[in-house]
């Protein structure tokens, strides 16, 4: 009943960054659920314009005072640490410890999320609550941390189609304890992909788990050939909070799936926002040399909620409710995308008989009847190559999946081809 | 006077249906006023997707009670009985004859109008008020029809233009004691041929009075080559009402004769509604394997109004006022259509000095010279080949007649020409 | 301080016309601050549809009551004498020479401003007080005037600029003692031609002060060549009311000067007119063989103030500070002319790493280095080649000149090339 939250539970403690063992463990667990094909990408691989990172573990990592106390400790939350630390063994008094320590002075009880990927450095998170408690020291500070060669860690789950056009559904999963950005986004595809293998599809579905940016990029830079069978792809990301779904729109702006999920959206509460280069890995699908027709699907986007990027992002804050709207969503866009044909009238002169074919009821009368014979009508006059079921679901003002039957129904009657 | 009015009465008794002897006198008495050419097409011919059906003839029909009384009787009025009923002579209980009546239970008082064409069967059409005064019977039930192999008729009237470009006037003529749907359509259409064929006309203008859906069929059946020259086109139904204008748009939404629709209209009380695939005859021409430039011109459109499809659509319903409305709207609207040109500017570099030919009063003063003056300026400014008199109304924001009549003034000054 | 208001003070008294002596000094005025190549048109002289007239000079002229007073007097004011008027000296009452009298009856105390060059007549302009002061006469009546042979006059001042490419700014200098209409225009150009030869230019700017409508014609006619290369262009007039900036696009008008007219001016009052073939010489620079991307900036435009064209648009009327907003608005559209170009992202697979190149702060926090670092992500993001630092602007919202500096800095490192 509330398996998705559940997933989120058990991702939650894990040590997640853009390399390392968190990410592995991660990556495990969601194969659990869904095949998971994992690629290991070396330390000093050149991706694109990038380089793959040395890899980074840690084991633990701690301040403590000269009783002995953990003051801050990596064991509570791994928020503590900032990501990428290089290690630290020293005895430091608080003014020489100032410099590492990151606080939220403005929200006093919370521990703000940090990272240092590509600058060598270390650093402490923690509550401005707990630094006012701090004397002037000395403390014993460690980070038992290791930056070494290794590998940059990925998995794909693909659902093949009776097409070798994909869709693309992304996941950043390099967020350690952070429970909103990304692991509600990591249980919607995990379900969402479990859901679309139940049946035959006309796309291959290809699911993306990997570290933000740096991971995107990787994959980009080692399929460049399979990023042109991209036909539409979501960001999925903030997909737990109570907030209303905002979807931000492809570079294009206009793609298919930018309707697709305008159309689908259009009727509950929710956000359109244009591209910009900023934001999830849209930013690198969307970069000009690719130009992929990859939006972003959140509930509320990055930076746009008070928990955001701190402690309190945690799995109180996201709900199944607001994930299974979430995967609704998804569901409700992608049955779009199948079904979104372009037909042609072959009987395009004057409207075809359909009395005659048994497709217009004498009588009429029930409302249902009268939309799908509405439908009919409005799929033979649109249906010249150039519209889609899309188009006229738009122009007619008719539900998408009643168009769809109607277009379903002409083409058994030999009416429309595709 | 009220010319129209009376052609509207006249035609009002008459028992027309898409076949038949009402449909053959309807079209000889609108050729009293403007001379027709009369096209018969045999029963079994097949036109597009569709075959010309038997045709319908009916003398007498009523439903007798015990004591010899009609209880119903075509003679009174031939909504009485379903257009194209199968002949019957029977004696019959009330059970046994209920599943033949219509009624319409939310306003007693009046009688439906009902066809069935395409699938044989009979049926009478009363009030609920007189099935409500029915005893269980037995009643003496007569249909004195035929549904014999015959013709469909349609009539058109055609006014030679200079050119070969046509504009078609498109009625049906099926219905039988109805009004405003479509007598007054009829009346309009009658007056308008004669008004213009008072001047010559540039476009040469066509006047189709079919049978709905079956005879605009088989017209284009017939005439596919023609289709072809048809440059601008309305359909002209329900043109009696007291309500205001509706112009709805042809498929293609910016043809011609939408703006020029649109134009005429904007500074009256008007809907301009989108193409839709329902509706009367625009249907078929905006298939779209013709996609003709035809949009529909209407006061309240079908099924608007309650007393569409009704005994209540007689003639007191329409007015003389009305359909001089509507006459006006296609007067208006075809006099922009023929003045309409796109001019080239001859002296295209910098003004041309209109003040030596006369054409620029120094004095100015009087606000129609100096709308002239502008609408010559907006005129040589916009004529570039690609600016028709319409668009530069449309941009100017002045009147269409000035506008043409400054172009008139270039062209006879030499400074433009077509 | 006031040097603007200084020079209109200094023109506004001589006579200026289409052709003469005032016209002559008016460009020698102007020559002192910038030089000025002066052009020489013979009368006869065919220029596109137009001729140059007969040169028109003027040194005395009044209306004596019998004691021997002027009671209007050029000398007090060149307004008072209808431009082009043919030289007269004669006695008349005041009942023969009324029809050569303008008042302004709405305005009892102002004096029109009047001219009638292509028919050859004569006349006077004088207030409705004086008028009314007026006894039966009879007065000596004399203009002296000249209507001979001799030439039309403009200047050209060009700044040149790395390419050949124009910018055009032109001025009507016609208008006698008018400190609006045109003696701010006129003032402002020439400031802004100082302004501008401060430093390195990409355009050549090319600044004309010519009579309206005949010298515009006049240099089109001399240089159908140089047109086509004016890029960009704006006609200045009435530049110095106390109203807000008024600016009128091009006939094109989405034209780049009116993209970023409309974009210099966003955040501040003002009105953008679409083009209208009526106002000032981009009447001619418009006129469709042309077609030149000028517009007209303006405060308030012609007829919009009701000292337009009368006495009452002298010095007082305009001051400095709205011409300093003038010649500053046209300084920021200049700006964003010059650095608005066109660059290709040489890296446009993902993102380049901005940070090992030193243009991505790690730590960020102040909101410029923010916004700086957006707009290297909008820059990369939509630079493909179809896309200028303008479009960036609009569609990111940033500044122009952040998003510029971003451009700049990604050329210096090599991310982009134009």
């Amino acid at each position: 009943m509330s398996e998705m939250h559940a997933l989120v539970r058990r991702l939650y403690p894990l040590c997640r960054s853009i390399t390392g063992s968190g990410l592995r463990r991660t990556l495990e667990i969601i194969g659990e659920s869904i095949p998971l094909e994992i690629s290991e990408v070396p330390t000093g691989t050149q991706v694109l314009d990038w380089t793959i990172p040395k890899e980074w573990n840690i084991r633990d990592a701690y301040i403590k005072d000269s009783s002995g106390t953990r003051i801050v400790d990596f064991a509570a939350s791994n928020l503590h640490v900032v990501g990428y630390s290089v290690p630290v063994s020293a005895t430091m008094t608080l003014e020489e410890l100032r410099p590492h320590l990151h606080t939220l002075p403005g929200r006093p009880g919370l521990v703000p999320y940090r990272t240092s990927y590509y600058a060598e450095t270390w650093g402490f998170c923690l509550s401005e609550e707990t630094l006012a408690g701090m004397g002037p020291g000395p403390y014993e500070v460690r980070i038992d941390s290791t930056l070494a060669d290794g590998h940059l860690t990925y998995g794909e789950h693909v659902i093949p189609g009776r097409s070798a056009e994909e869709v693309l559904v992304s996941c950043h999963v390099c967020h350690p304890s952070l429970a909103n950005d990304n692991l509600a986004g990591v249980a919607v595809a995990t379900r969402l992909a479990r859901l679309l293998a139940r049946e035959e599809r006309h796309y291959t579905y290809r699911f993306l788990f990997a570290p933000g940016t740096i991971g995107s990029i990787a994959w980009l830079a080692r399929n460049r050939d399979r990023a042109g069978r991209i036909r539409h792809g979501i960001v999925l990301a903030c997909a737990g909070d109570r907030g209303p779904i905002t979807y931000k729109r492809s570079r294009r702006g206009d793609a298919e799936i930018d309707r697709v999920l305008a159309h689908v959206l259009r009727d509950r509460p929710h956000t359109l926002v244009d591209f910009s280069p900023y934001g999830y890995d849209e930013r690198q699908y969307c970069s000009p040399g690719f130009d992929l027709p990859v939006g972003c699907l959140t509930r509320t986007p990055y930076a746009g909620y008070p928990e955001y990027h701190t402690s309190a992002d945690d799995p109180d804050f996201v709900t199944e409710e607001a994930m299974l709207d979430t995967l609704d969503t998804c569901v409700r866009a992608f049955e779009v995308l199948e079904r979104n044909r372009t037909y042609v009238n072959l009987s395009p002169y004057g409207e075809p008989q359909l009395g005659r074919r048994g497709l217009y009821e004498s009588l009429g009368g029930r409302s249902d009847t009268k939309q799908a014979q509405m439908a009919m009508l409005w799929v033979l006059n649109q249906s010249d190559g150039a519209h889609s079921l899309l188009d006229i679901s738009e122009r007619s003002g008719l539900p998408f999946d009643v168009v769809a039957d109607a277009a379903q129904a002409l083409l058994v009657a030999g009416l429309v081809k595709e």
